[in-house]
């Protein structure tokens, strides 16, 4: 195992997924960061902007030294991502975006959905999808990690035994999600207003038009092979941090309901970072915050045959940012998985 | 139009709903409240147990003056709630009855669902299930008002339209509920307790098996004449107040999705606590909380045919419980249906 | 009585006290809105601005019918405001301006704090500051109210009868006072974001420099006839609504503490919109949200002779704002002064 | 400096402050946990109680293997703890109390404030107060070391420097500090019922009352070598952790304000959990939340000579309770004393 150190560059620091990224590796004991970017705050320190204890300095894109890194980490919005991604490459870094920019196969899918063309069409053959749970060996040796999204990672780890055992009977799960306001990033806006949030629920980009949809169907189409949809509903929650799917499925007839939480247990019962909850506890948003857990149930319902439902928990800026960035870059430099994660 | 004053007694006003009854009785101009019971704060008044202006004096069951009232509101727990009832009726007064008691036509469901004999069987042949939107002209007659549950107050009203069109392509609604901490009442839990509700999301009775599903399976039954189904998920929010269902139908291949808003908003375009969101917005809590409204809106599935969703949005303690229970008592005694809930 | 109808216009509808004067004004059986003016949605209804049940057309300013209203109500920044106003009292109307513009008699404490001339100051001698419990009689025949601001509302109410009673032992009041955000106004900015105020408290503008110093400095030594400074701490708090001033206060070593809950309670006897609680319980936000009353509570300080301290709550969207700007309109227009406001 | 590690067993495991304990000796490279107890889930796993990934078995205070553990923290009720720690000490360990019970010197002030005598009078000589800025060499002997409370070392660190230097023109501090739920506890009574904190903010034992008065005048008496006083209202806010305390001092003329903010960052310098910030920010809860740092601010206030105020934050479960509790730990083992802490 690497007991060495490696140095870090992060594009983005003064976001949410920034900070979080901070707030672990000063826990991590193999990291050194050397840089800390920020366009808009260059100049100042790290604490200056966010109510952190850390004094890092911030440097505008063009002062970042990035031939003096091992890994950088892009917290960049999509489409200003991708070519700093690809800056840090040329200049010998690896790489872990943690915008969209590189998690959808298709270029016309990206131009499609993220409304102008994809700025670096030429890297996206290389680019692993950082999902540990189901690319961990190509993980190790990649040189562009996509870093998935939190909707994605929430709904794909809930039904990835189901798809893997070929046990749903029509290829359509339905997906009702909510998430807590730091995944909205902290640019304010009208719907990030504290007034406006607080003591609400609100759904948004409902109707199969939110764009972490492309990205959920191409990986659960990938587990099965043929084209799985996903009705997907996110809500705004009143939290700051924080998700939680609830998953409907019908399974095939014959398929019983009672035995799927042991499988879930089985399949994940080797992941460090998949808790599979035992019969009779229900996932909250409460189990996951704040961890690296993906945190699922799973249930039986009753006299609605081959109906099964699953809970599926994260905390956003963890598991579903910054936390599974981490995980992957301790896999791409040889750490244990769970360095500087528990 | 009656412009009387009617006279009022309330059991269990120091809840959440018999505190929110008191609240709006005091803008309603025909109304003046006789009574206000609560069993173990007896002799105190209504202003010493709860952060409220009012200073009714509170009494004990038997010292309350059943002869003296018109109405009486009964905001006890179900089970203890059935007995009161029955002695308000044989008082000579008018009930409107706030908890499940008299909602189940069938004992047997009752027995089942409650785990307890149902405590006053003859009476559920006249009791009327008061929700205005279907049952307006029985509600005017009824001596005996069963006011709804709060999810199958903003579930029902979520698809009535669906269902009166006869548009399922299968007789299965999916609905998942989202729930202030006020409906889960007063009395200190753990499950309610602030820090464990705070920053979290919790689904709870999941998997078919909440009091609520035979209220809602039978509604939705009656409106269709056959039997339909209710996957129902009921999750607490870390909010007072206000509740959402998520609702995903299923319509035969030729009904098109373009027009269900029109069609919605003309069933409900004469109902003064319904409104149908124009096409573009969505409902959210926000928009429901402190009135007596469902707010509904009806969206569009791209790319998923026959697929349907609707968010119905209601203030728990209002339009799903003491609000409503108003709404019956104007329409029972005569008034205009809005006094004193606008 | 007055038992007619007037005809009301309001400026800035579309921010929280805008918002909440229209949702106050919609019980009172007097008021007919004729115009509600918002510049930047011209042209929208409210309801497509803000998740109410109010479908009022919104005009630009110069398209608002000023010849047709009885009172203008202005809920515009200060600056603004002073010019629409004097517009409104050119074409006839009365006018209760909620921003801070009339509040400070010196022009010259005027420039000083809001950094410009005052725009308007050959009004600033016939306006009257519009707090009900001190100046009621010169409310009723004024052109023009200056409505308080929120904190000095909750602090004047909060130590008027220790100044009356000339009870201080030196001239200072130390209020530390927190408030909901909708204080702050629904513009975003960074300092009002979810993720920012949620699970935080944060002190702003403390040291004697928060612009509503001036305003209470001057409304305390009005009382006293002589300078009285107040040492100011505002904090935001992470709820929606509401604001509590806890005071401190010595008095000269002769009063008794034991007295003032009687004599607070005396002195507020008449006052409608004034709640003193009884010794033994203490005001908290939830007693004065969603309410007009200033809810007080006074409290002995054991073994630090001379020493008092007095807990004042206000909802800053209702006594604090717009409840207490319909308040001024009642007395304006000679109608019950609690009208509307149940 | 120590590499080994130490066995630690805890007593109330399943509380807010234990399960914060458990949480932050997971991530402490030489803490290993040889028993948590919890008399009323005896038999369970910690995360069978609470929503944290630690399977650790819980068992009644009999079964704990007392002769195993190197220290034993204790996180039981006032009068339950003390005896407990005295069995621990009795069984050859160290132990650190995050109770009440060994906090007070005088055994009389102790009976008079919690209502019952001393149940273990003959140790409270030998214990030591564990605020590390304060008494760090005493620490690192200590067989008991009673962990301050949270309100007193938020008001102590606040303060310390002016008494060091001292510059009080008064005996007298005004704290007014407002804390998050968790510090009341997890069990349920309706003062922590969401929607009874929720949207509000409510001050409590206010007027010289608190518990923690007779602790925090103990401690400041102790520095000064005089009685000092404190005018302390805790507030209940609604968030889950984190505390605010608001301080007003008068000094002495002579002293100008201007120079305190380095004179406190001088006095703070080697401290590794106390941090000042520069002058010009405002130290909030945000800053404190989830990690083991007090986060102090320094103001002058204009034209109010000899007036100075302190904001300082702190986690009340983790500076404020478990943290230092680890801190203490750290300094006892001869750990370097932020070792699991950052």
């Amino acid at each position: 195992m690497n007991d060495s150190v490696i140095h870090i560059g992060i594009f983005g620091a003064t976001g949410y997924t920034g900070a979080e990224l901070v707030r672990w590796l000063a826990r991590h004991r193999r990291a050194h960061i050397v840089f800390a970017h920020s366009e808009s705050n260059a100049g100042a320190k790290l604490s200056d902007v966010l109510p952190v204890p850390f004094d890092l300095p911030l440097v505008a894109a063009d002062d970042a030294p990035l031939h003096k890194v091992d890994v950088v980490f892009s917290c960049l919005p999509h489409g200003a991502s991708a070519s700093m991604c690809q800056r840090a490459l040329e200049a010998g870094a690896r790489v872990i975006d943690l915008s969209a920019d590189f998690r959808l196969r298709s270029t016309s899918a990206y131009a499609q959905w993220y409304a102008h063309e994809h700025p670096a069409p030429h890297l996206l053959a290389e680019a692993v999808y950082g999902l540990p749970e189901r690319y961990r060996t190509r993980i190790r040796n990649a040189r562009l990690v996509a870093n998935p999204g939190c909707y994605p990672t929430s709904i794909v780890l809930g039904v990835l035994p189901l798809l893997e055992a070929e046990a749903l009977a029509e290829p359509l799960v339905i997906a009702d999600s909510k998430s807590g306001v730091s995944g909205a990033g902290r640019k304010p806006t009208l719907s990030t207003h504290f007034v406006e949030v607080n003591e609400s629920l609100a759904p948004y980009n409902i109707g199969h038009v939110h764009r972490h949809v492309p990205e959920i169907e191409q990986e659960l189409s990938a587990v099965c092979g043929s084209a799985v949809k996903v009705w997907f509903s996110p809500h705004l929650l009143p939290i700051s941090r924080g998700m939680l799917s609830m998953i409907y499925v019908r399974l095939t007839p014959e398929a019983s309901c009672d035995h799927w939480q042991q499988r879930y247990a089985q399949r994940y019962a080797e992941e460090p970072f998949v808790r599979v909850l035992p019969q009779g506890q229900i996932s909250t948003i409460a189990h996951a915050a704040h961890t690296n857990y993906a945190v699922i149930s799973v249930h039986h319902v009753a006299d609605l045959p081959g109906c099964l439902q699953i809970v599926s928990c994260i905390d956003n800026l963890v598991k579903g940012a910054s936390g599974q960035a981490i995980q992957n870059m301790n896999l791409m430099f040889g750490f244990d998985e769970t360095e500087g994660l528990q």
